[in-house]
């Protein structure tokens, strides 16, 4: 049959959802959207990521591609889809692509953002999309960690995954910033491509700076080190946004 | 027993509740405190609201009044609420009162607003804090329909209430004002005294009026009317928000 590819825009709210990938018995995004599209279509459709995100991880800005056979409407994808999907996932965008665009292997760099309430108090509108961190947070010293971190390092340190065979642990953080408006403290990492909760663990070394626990320079050590150990924490996914997926065209 | 009487300024997403009025076997805001106050101090604490929100709606600045028994700890009220409260409930703030300040009954005027997301999609991070109208809204017309509607006027268009006597329907919209920032309309209303329904009246016929349904002179003969009809629709509780509530103090 004839089919069309597509690359496809998607955001969600990943509170509720036990990650991206699809699991039997298991609510997740990869699972609602080929639910979506087989109920649009009438066949299995798979849905191709760029890449995974765990449990409690949420998206603006993930991109994905499927083929989808020529039906009637397959041009109001982005309204027919929104009207069958559950409310904390959204279409946002939907392109006709090559046949040979691959959501995955085509992705230049993503980045990921970090975010932190730090203030007494959570909004209660925001616990879903935040990470709390009570203590007044010093946004120069995560500065000067964050120098220390970016670029071409290994960061064995900075992963945790011991079921996975990892061929290098050599990444090049391409940027690391850190910013803070008003209670908000927001770490946005770009890489040409991430260890398993790279982000997350960047952010828990951060964090534990921000607080005072840990002088900024100890970065460096860490990094030499090659190796995870309990200095570096793993900051809860509820804070974390894959934010943007860039590709070449 | 000594007790001290506390002003407390409380925020709440109150989605997953059936309003703040306490009801057995259901989930309320007002239970939710009872309970909290309750596990304090050991004994049974009687929360006052300045007034109910409905099921689904919002609080950023909801204020009640309690009395609490001399215990240690009293002083760090907020810490210790919020660590038993759940996360869609915070304590923003508690001063001690005068025993005869009442939440209700002090209560000067109140804003509420009403928040609408006017784009084709609805982000999935805030389906739960805004109505969605996907036709673009003409601000300016609600504008001109809302200048019509403020004032001191018979609201009894603009109520939903057949169980309830009411002495009056008289009342002073203080202001009733429109904006846009970008997808986001915000509707707010300022009053000394709502009726049952009054803020979802209102938005309900501005959003007709937004939708180009509804001209937006049709608001004075409306309120002449002085009866409810099905040309004003109660706009869906989860764009409400109760805003603020004053004091004369």
């Amino acid at each position: 049959m004839e089919t069309q590819r597509y690359k496809l825009l998607i955001a969600y709210d990943g509170f509720d959802y036990s990650g991206w990938q699809i699991q039997p018995g298991l609510k997740t995004i990869q699972g609602e959207l080929e639910n979506c599209f087989q109920r649009l279509t009438g066949m299995p459709v798979k849905v191709h990521g760029s890449g995974r995100t765990d449990q409690g991880v949420h998206a603006c800005g993930q991109v994905a591609h499927i083929d989808l056979p020529d039906r009637p409407g397959r041009e109001r994808i982005i309204q027919a889809a929104n009207a069958i999907l559950p409310s904390d996932i959204r279409l946002l965008k939907a392109w006709p692509a090559a046949a040979t665009f691959h959501a995955r292997r085509d992705a230049v760099s993503k980045e990921y953002r970090y975010l932190i309430w730090n203030f007494s108090i959570m909004p209660p509108f925001l616990f879903r999309y935040r990470t709390h961190i009570r203590q007044p947070l010093d946004v120069s010293a995560m500065q000067k960690c964050a120098a220390l971190l970016t670029g071409k390092n290994d960061f064995a340190a900075f992963t945790a995954n011991p079921k996975r065979i990892v061929e290098s642990t050599v990444r090049e953080l391409l940027s690391l910033r850190v910013r803070r408006r008003g209670h908000e403290i927001t770490i946005a990492a770009r890489s040409e491509g991430f260890l398993y909760r790279m982000v997350r663990s960047l952010a828990g070394l951060l964090i534990r700076v921000g607080i005072g626990d840990l002088p900024w320079s100890e970065a460096k050590g860490i990094l030499e080190q090659k190796k995870r150990t309990a200095v570096v924490p793993t900051a809860p996914p509820q804070g974390l946004f894959l934010w943007r997926v860039y590709y070449a065209e």
